[in-house]
């Protein structure tokens, strides 16, 4: 039986096999005639022992090279989208358009282009130069970085080619990416596509690896190895805790992007003005992509009164009405379906019909759950159980103090939005609650659903615990995110032609240094 | 018996005592007649309390009012100099003059000014506006900070108001000082001054507290705490790392500084044809201050020969002269002697007289070990036991390839120096070695001892575990220390209006802001 091959030390080897696995194709409940291994920590310990050497081979070469291995490897996965995109929905059951082809492909190649432009210049290493006391400091690579791609996003958080891959390559380092079990075959694809760049750009040859599966004590092996720079996890709480106290111990940085619910506030003046509106814009938010982002709204707080019946009633028409996507897979279809037994269970009621879901087919019911403040304050955790996929819930408050207690009372959450009016009729309450929603989220919205996460420098994709491991990183960003993967390096009377490029007077490349408390493109000149 | 108040929500009021200390003078090795509190959890609890609500109105104040309580604070430690400085001299054994009155203290004040200065214009925070996507994201307080400052720097790094202490409240946050056990009387003064200072200034009462002892287990509390933002820890690796535990595990963010044994290498050209000024220069920077700082040069690696053995004699003879200074407390002074017999124990040789300390203070003799690098290469880690104090260890290498091995082996640190010749014969050996240092090390340096610590914004104070729990931040350099203490806040379509000062169109205050891809001091101008 052949078991597809690893990527380690620049070839595509056998790997040292404690197990294999076919993926599923979730749109027929079939397995995939693949088979993918998992690689016993010899295989580990190979990719770890390449990837430092080639750690140490790339800090002696330019942002240059790093851009171009970034540019041509976008170039080549727009020359095989269909391909690839094809391969991610059977494995996925997204949908090819215009979900993968035209939305997640041109991400994650425009992701790519961004880093290498970023790596070109060398401005997200922020040099810092105190010309007077001749101390210079720069963010310089970090290490070998272990990306773990999640399962939703098999193209612009795939671990061989998403942010985490783009910002920990474009910051120097070399990246071994576990690929998602879910969808090995898009990531071997995307593989192939990536050495053949890395080739044609002149990069050590490890600096990019691939395993596909690895035992459970490897995973957290791999994340506190000394070898390792850092880790970068997309997934669940549970798996994704377990590799943060294994980093953590070693003293190993671990960038964790995990669950969140996503509150939305419909304020009363909002809800009145623009009640449908908001609903439908709610319900395509909800449920485009099967529900399965980061940033979906799983969390509806509406003021009690018969504005909010109306729109309840609205929305679990439109959840009914709408058609039942297809899951990623069995994972998810069963977590989903435990999750909403659980919020039921704490004391939601669902609103929506229980339609047998399609049994050919990874999938579940639309579904629109409800409870009331009062409930939500009693149980906050229970409420709180993230339902990855097509399900919400919503929750009728009866006064602006019990909302505020129940934003008080939420978790770390990537996002949170207010919905108000634009007359400023909900001013008065926006003012007393932004603060506390303001505090448990790391992006606040406006009068717009969280779903969208722009590729901008500007965007924090990030938010307290347990949203992720620390509330000062965004994983989506421009430069911001390449920072998580670097270290301060400072160079203090370090003699002139020994100091990294950079840190020279001379800055040909116009990185942005903040050079004597000012930031400027310009060369030091010594007067 | 009279047991010093603690400082709570704005008053000073009895703790809730589960016991009461004594600071001892180290020069007399006599108790001081004062007593301090151990506080219960009761305290710690309270002062939570009232730091998260500090938290919440503090973000309502402008940068301002932190700046001008950060510059009167300054001012009145200026004018109660002498008394600090004997107080701290007292507590610590540490020289009035130059090292208190005309170093530490004009350094502590000149921090705390240029925390002012950060947070007056908000720089600091890297307010980030993608102007086209209405999407915009700044560095903003991350809540209350626990800051546990270390024992050898009584005023610059003191929990109360040294560079962690101003970091975090001009970032934004009311801080939780944990006052030194072995001199809380400086503590408890510097306390007055900056509750003085906070009352002129119109802070919210609780942005200053302090507690002068706690449990262990009640510092593991407030470290993971839900009401705590991060935490702030210099001192030794066993408590840091117990807090970091804790910490982590609550998914709080903390930065430590722990051990650090500053490794000095001196190259073949460098020995030969500047020996004798190195051996004064790392003589001096060693004994200074009796070698308790964390940047102590307490590891030389020199190439074997005839030069290294004059070298050698020398410094045992500049040991051996220097005078025998106090050490801060009996904690430090058993702690050096234990580390000496371990590293003598691991087998490195003492070179320096065992002369008699002097029984009726706090001392040790100056101390110089020696071993090879093949000694060293059996058992790194035993020679890289840390000997805070007036010790260190030479180690004499065979060849550049052992050296290289040696550095390999080395653990981080918070720096690292070379001394080569200027006519670039050590070039090629610098070159071979540099990479593997760099690695290993925050702060590189060239032809200078690391015990300067500059404010300076260039610097950084920090590097790989253990000398630090993240090597991407800096406990000394303004901006830097501040987002420390920060996390990402993003508006993401907000209205204007209600945007924070420092990311609406206008800018009045010319804070540098990274506007759509350029660092600008300008407003927002829509054409």
């Amino acid at each position: 039986m052949y078991t597809a091959p690893i990527l380690v030390a620049g070839e595509w080897r056998q790997a040292a096999e404690c197990g294999r696995f076919q993926p599923l194709n979730p749109t027929t409940r079939t397995p995939i005639e693949l088979y993918f291994p998992v690689s016993s920590w010899s295989d580990c310990d190979a990719a770890l022992e390449h990837a430092a050497q080639a750690a140490h081979a790339l800090k002696q070469l330019p942002g240059e090279s790093r851009a171009v291995f970034l540019e041509r490897y976008a170039d080549k996965i727009e020359s095989a989208a269909l391909e690839i995109c094809q391969i991610a929905h059977e494995e996925t059951g997204l949908p090819l358009e215009p979900r993968l082809l035209n939305v997640e492909l041109p991400r994650t190649t425009n992701q790519l282009r961004q880093a290498a432009a970023a790596a070109r210049t060398g401005g997200w290493a922020q040099a810092t130069l105190d010309t007077s006391a001749n101390i210079r400091t720069l963010r310089a690579p970090i290490g070998p970085v272990i990306v773990f791609g999640p399962n939703n996003f098999p193209l612009a958080f795939n671990g061989i080619a998403g942010g985490d891959f783009a910002a920990a390559i474009a910051a120097g380092n070399p990246v071994i990416a576990k690929a998602h079990s879910a969808h090995p075959h898009t990531c071997q694809k995307l593989a192939r596509l990536a050495f053949a760049a890395l080739q044609e750009a002149g990069l050590p040859a490890a600096t990019v690896q691939m395993l596909y599966g690895t035992a459970r004590e490897d995973g957290l092996r791999l994340v506190s190895d000394q070898r390792t720079g850092a880790s970068a996890f997309t997934g669940s709480q549970s798996a994704g805790l377990a590799l943060k106290k294994a980093a953590d111990e070693a003293g190993k940085p671990i960038y964790l992007e995990l669950s969140s619910i996503n509150p939305v506030l419909i304020l009363k003046g909002a809800l009145e003005q623009r009640g449908p509106a908001i609903a439908e814009e709610f319900a395509t938010s909800c449920l485009m992509g099967t529900g399965q982002f980061c940033t979906n709204p799983g969390l509806v707080i509406l003021p009690k009164g018969d504005t909010a019946d109306t729109f309840v009633r609205q929305c679990a028409a439109l959840f009914d009405e709408a058609p039942v996507g297809t899951l990623l897979n069995k994972g998810t279809e069963d977590s989903l379906k435990r999750a909403v037994r659980q919020l039921q269970d704490t004391g939601a009621e669902c609103l929506t019909a229980a339609n047998t879901a399609d049994p050919n087919r990874c999938c579940q019911p639309n579904t629109l759950l409800i409870a009331d403040g009062q409930q939500f304050l009693q149980n906050p955790h229970g409420f709180q159980t993230e339902a990855f996929g097509n399900a919400a819930l919503l929750i009728i408050s009866s006064s602006t103090v019990e909302t505020r207690q129940i934003l008080e009372r939420l978790e770390g959450n990537l996002t949170g939005c207010f919905y108000t009016a634009a007359d400023g009729t909900d001013d008065a309450d926006y003012e007393q609650l932004e603060p506390v929603m303001r505090n448990k989220v790391g992006r606040l919205l406006n009068d717009k659903m969280p779903t969208g996460v722009a590729v901008s420098p500007a965007m924090n994709h990030g938010g307290p615990y347990p949203a992720s491991g620390h509330p000062g990183f965004t994983a989506v960003g421009i430069p911001a995110s390449l920072q998580r993967f670097s270290k301060l390096e400072c160079y203090d009377n370090v003699r002139p032609h020994r100091l990294p490029p950079l840190l020279q007077d001379k800055n040909p490349c116009e990185a942005w240094r903040l050079v004597d408390g000012n930031w400027t493109q310009g060369d030091v000149t010594h007067l």
